[in-house]
């Protein structure tokens, strides 16, 4: 980081406290720049918390193919901005936080003066666009408001955010020809047909409606919207750059491309036109819903019916007061302040709210349904967040997660295919990533009683999913115990999974007395062992023929049977049975020594081009924590015995992958999974099989941490001893009695009361 | 028509009557295969009277674009099927009756056996595909029913409707290796990108539903449906001919081709497999609606829960006899009842139901709405209709005419542009045609009483459509009275088609009283005059200088400022005020002498290359019947003192442009607007002017027609002295007492009573 972006990010904090104190005002210590350059795939602009609007800059327009082919440039603007960016294109509506692949980038929205542009530009020349420059010193990202100068046209641009309406206030400079563009194709991952259709009505000379529909990593996706101007615009039109239009010949009786109100088409550019005063601030509020124009009227009058970008600004950053003000922290320093609650801002993302105001939303099947009783939430991510974003959830989000899994509940009974979200958003799967990761999340719910659902449909939800057999290699795994190599590119990773998820729909079955059940899948989930070949003593891909493959490499990635993880990560992927797994590796001695080897080894430099989502930052030795599939495996060490190793490391992978700077995340945010990891570990334990209701302990890196929970009880973490070099627990003391075996149960932490972490610079053998 | 046609026709008459009986069973005259060869562009299917469904089969698939270029033969099948043609390739549930352009065409479905075709191969080696060939004689077209043999595959297809549930019954063979193909890709004017996306969803074993999405004449428009079988389909599969399909990499995880139920795309064909036994009869019904697959399945399980074939078909029939019988009546001849009925079917097949069952619809603005105590209607090819369809409605539909105009109403009002219709289908606008017909409509419906919404609002949606400036040269005809010919293609039609309706547009005006309007509208429906041309007696294109275009052919339509009608037609289109144009043109000698002229006068063959949608049999001397413009001129001998000259060319056209043959209708029928004619003219009256009260009198062609009218009075026309030689009507009694001015007014008609013609063969000069 250059000592500019370590000034800057000090600038903007709006004051200083002494560490000791009660955190008040937790949002201040929110920066959503971080993440923003090279890894982290985060964005920076305004929404609220699992807000459905996500208001934010977009750095370019890149395309997801040229002539043709992928475009892996593209890759780096799954969250439309880029740190590194010099210029800026528009504010869009919808972003992911986080993630490795990407979609939407709905409804971008541009003020520019001068000369009317119908393109962006490029980068290199923006002035032969509508797109401006930008400098981070005029810039301000927070929870909830973004603000930028977008210097070419001397316009201040204000953003902020209600959970359904993107709120845009642009203070222009004196003009007789100031505009602000609609650009309806640009998307994220954007490609040639990836816009299906658009449709736009204007409705009067300051409301306009329509809507876009998608074909993208949502197969079918349309987003309704209302869009209402503070200042009544004193012309319109609109450029469709769709060279084919067959057929339409009649529309030709118009002149449609000045003040014409009615347009559809695929490619589709407006601009609205005014004069303004110096100094003029003309306010845009953009509504979306994922079901009709008029939900999207009803979300914008409903939610922000006012001129007001001051309340509406505070509202939002309220609302993240409150809800980052469920944990309050002491830290050693202002960095960890920074980098806890930024953390916790990115764990309140997504999954997002996919409903209108009055309920509302397109379903799996592409029908209409309404939310009777629950919020419905969208965006699930379940490869990463079933590890520990859920888990958080289930200990301070507990009624939104229980909402999350009706929501699932609700994808299942919706869903033709009969399956739960593997990776789901906007009423579409995706299919994206492995396993059924969706069961861990139930179980986890359902285990830790936070579940007010009919555990039974939840249980049988779980079977059906599981029992695809034509799902990547599910009706083999189920034959054999495990998947031919020759059968899924995959296969080792797959199997692994399947047979973590098959006992967290054991957990499921034993809590609902289904002994039959729980036999059926508890052995199922002894699967790990079919790809573990002792002979090597790490996870192997096993051939039809039951042999193994010969040609193998344990630090390769593709090819090999994995996915975002080699061998040395993958081979250590059995949260459910740690110590079955450490006896099958030749006990606690060899595991750990193999752990030490792991966090230890020097890689190749091909290592990097061959994994994914990740960047040498965010690699310790071999462990890669950039990608999720390693994310327990620091707290392995105290399964082995060796439980101050845990502790270390924890306390490196904090330091290392975490750091209050824009490029200061090893790897994607993933919707939380990352952020989500480094608040449990922060706090001193980690959820490293969810479905049980245990923790496992680890080193915590706060002084202090006081969680507010939803049942009224508070659960306090403290610690004696605490700075940045005792690093390891000397004990812990739940309510004043030791803690054993280095875990701690869930019911223990919902219950209230007192976690005490002796601190020291030894480690305590 | 080749005596075999002329048997095949007589054939399927299900029974013989004395033609002095009243008509018990009417809608055994229909011949729905009338119009089907040459220009008629009517379809043989089934459907129900003003039913959303029209269930017909297809005899190819061709494509509006061959290399870009527009495809020439696309015209012909605007209605899907074409008598000359010698395979089907299979039955879709949407089409216009007897338009000039086209659209519609939703989900084709084909029953074949033997190897699974995916492709509907060639007319000529239907062998290559799933078509197959058939033939008259194994066919059967009655008003609700269709059957026909497929003779490659040994089915028997017949197919029935509900107003919005396509019926279908496949009589199999013994095979193993039965299908039923379910095309979405296929669409009427179809191009290549006019499937803008479909999705289906697999239910069940014998449910799917889904939707398709089109650009075509109508630009945004999505048809859901909910399709089942009676007999669970044994597997299913799909092939998806949209080659590009970049973005998608997570769905190969599985094998979407076979038994895969979520499926999404632009170019979707689906096969549904079965074994059968010998003549075993698989059903299938297939419901549609504009709002979604939830609506489509309501519909089908409100209007055809059962599987039951005959008892549909037998609803369906008698539907058509309870319409139909709404005029019972004695005629000349067999053919008489057969032209006389299956006009009458044709007029009541267009405007079609446009709501579901609950009342729901998706309107112009895109949005849902319920249509609140009226039935809601689309298709309104209002350039035609308006001249005798709507007025027909008007004596014997006054309900439903009421509600078309309610949904006209409906249009404007969810309309951004705030015109009245067009030219509208499925809540799209798509401008065929020239001047805004609908205010004739409005005004035909408000002069004759019929109109029970608020008509000031009618009213101020009339002024509102006419003051368009920007369409189609409104603008100029508003400053200058005329539409400068440098400004628009068809600025001689338009000028004079805006006079017409700005009179009709007075008359509403007057009726309520608004003088101010009354006058401004009456004046501009003199614009008529600032388009002819005394010193040649016709209209004429006039420049923007005032003087007219020199280069000038009167025979001519394109280029010379007309639409679908030269001068010739276009000059007696004053239809609100013939004695003025009378006046114009010289005096009743001049102007009797130019109408002889136009009857008789030899065309050459250059004519008809230059004409649209008319063949040489659609043509009387220069006068074309086949096209609308000249509809009203064979009355206008009335005006000019020579009635008799009225009664022969009414008896002449209706002979020659409306036979019992398949080839029978000389153009286009026009959602019913030649029908319309035939059945004014029938009855031995005719609406010159819309939107006045009067009829004029012509020659009746029956013997004797009884009216039953919706407020219970009953209407007789008696003839004394009919017969075919007998044209000339020698008196015309009403009630006893002697028409005068061979005039007839509505509300003589709607009071009941009895209007005897004497007949005679000679003139009454």
């Amino acid at each position: 980081m250059s000592l500019k972006k370590a000034f800057f990010l000090t600038l903007t904090m709006m004051s200083s406290i002494s560490n000791a104190q009660k955190v008040h005002n937790p949002a201040q210590y929110v920066h959503p720049i971080i993440g923003t350059e090279k890894m982290g795939h985060t964005y920076p602009g305004a929404t609220v918390p699992f807000g459905a609007v996500q208001l934010s800059p977009e750095t370019d327009t890149l395309s997801y193919e040229i002539n043709g082919k992928y475009n892996p440039n593209v890759y780096k603007y799954c969250a439309g901005y880029r740190y590194e960016d010099k210029t800026i294109v528009g504010f869009s509506h919808t972003h992911f936080s986080g993630t490795g692949h990407s979609d939407l980038g709905d409804f971008l929205v541009m003020p520019t003066v001068g000369k009317l542009q119908m393109n962006p530009g490029t980068a290199e020349h923006p002035e032969t666009g509508f797109r401006s420059r930008f400098s981070h010193d005029q810039e301000t990202a927070e929870a909830g408001y973004y603000k930028v100068k977008l210097t070419d046209h001397d316009i201040l641009a204000e953003l902020t955010a209600t959970p359904r309406v993107g709120i845009h206030q642009y203070t222009f400079p004196k003009s007789d020809d100031a505009h602000i563009i609609l650009d309806l194709m640009y998307g994220i991952y954007n490609y040639e047909d990836k816009n299906v259709w658009t449709y736009v009505r204007v409705v009067n000379d300051h409301l306009i409606t329509g809507f876009r529909q998608t074909n993208g990593w949502a197969r079918t996706r349309t987003v309704y919207f209302a869009m209402e101007f503070s200042k009544p615009f004193k012309s319109y039109g609109n450029k469709d750059f769709d060279g084919k239009q067959p057929y339409r010949g009649f529309w030709r009786k118009w002149n449609m491309n000045e003040n014409f109100p009615e347009l559809a088409g695929k490619k589709i550019r407006m601009h609205f036109d005014f004069e303004t005063q110096d100094q003029e601030k003309i306010m845009v509020k953009m509504a979306i819903s994922p079901v009709s124009q008029a939900n999207a009227l009803e979300n914008l009058n409903t939610e922000a019916p006012e001129w007001n970008f001051a309340k509406y600004r505070n509202q939002a950053q309220e609302e993240w007061n409150r809800e980052l003000g469920k944990i309050d922290i002491e830290t050693n320093s202002q960095d960890d302040l920074v980098n806890f609650y930024t953390s916790m801002y990115h764990t309140f993302i997504n999954p997002t709210v996919y409903m209108d105001t009055n309920g509302e939303y397109k379903g799996l099947d592409q029908n209409i349904h309404k939310a009777e009783g629950f919020t419905h939430y969208t965006t699930f991510s379940l490869w990463d967040t079933y590890r520990a974003l859920h888990p958080f959830f289930n200990i301070i989000q507990p009624t939104r997660n229980n909402d999350m899994v009706k929501s699932m509940m609700a994808h299942y009974d919706q869903f033709s295919l009969k399956m739960l979200p593997v990776w789901s958003h906007y009423g579409n799967e995706n299919w994206c990533m492995s396993g059924y990761h969706s069961v861990s999340v139930l179980a986890d719910a359902i285990i830790k009683g936070n579940y007010t659902g009919d555990p039974e449909a939840a249980l049988n939800a779980c079977i059906a999913t599981s029992e695809k057999r034509n799902y990547e290699g599910i009706g083999d795994y189920t034959d054999r115990g495990y998947i031919p190599a020759e059968k899924n590119g995959t296969s080792v990773s797959n199997t692994l999974e399947y047979a973590y998820d098959d006992w967290a729909i054991a957990q499921i079955a034993k809590k609902l007395g289904k002994t039959d059940v729980y036999n059926k899948y508890i052995k199922r989930s002894g699967n790990w062992r079919n790809v573990f070949d002792p002979s090597i003593g790490f996870m192997r891909p096993k051939l039809e023929d039951g042999s193994f493959k010969k040609d193998f490499d344990l630090q390769s990635t593709h090819g090999q049977g994995f996915i975002e993880g080699n061998s040395w990560n993958y081979s250590f992927f059995v949260p459910q049975n740690p110590k079955a797994l450490i006896e099958a590796m030749g006990g606690n001695k060899k595991f750990s020594s193999k752990l030490d080897e792991l966090f230890s080894m020097h890689l190749p430099d091909a290592f990097f081009a061959d994994t994914e989502d990740i960047t040498r930052e965010g690699i310790i030795g071999g462990y890669v924590h950039g990608n999720e599939p390693a994310h327990h495996i620091a707290y392995l060490y105290n399964f082995a015995g060796q439980p101050w190793k845990t502790q270390k490391m924890v306390r490196h992978i904090l330091k290392m992958q975490y750091q209050a700077r824009p490029d200061g995340l090893g790897g994607n945010d993933d919707c939380g999974q990352m952020s989500a990891w480094y608040i449990f570990s922060s706090l001193g334990f980690y959820p490293v099989a969810p479905g049980s209701d245990e923790y496992s302990i680890g080193s915590p890196a706060v002084r202090k941490a006081v969680l507010h929970l939803e049942n009224g009880k508070t659960f306090t973490i403290n610690t004696v001893n605490q700075n940045d070099k005792n690093i390891y627990v000397e004990k812990a003391d739940l309510n004043g009695k030791p803690l054993k075996n280095y875990s701690l149960k869930h019911q223990e932490i919902m219950n209230g009361g007192t976690l005490t972490f002796y601190m020291s610079a030894q480690p305590k053998k």
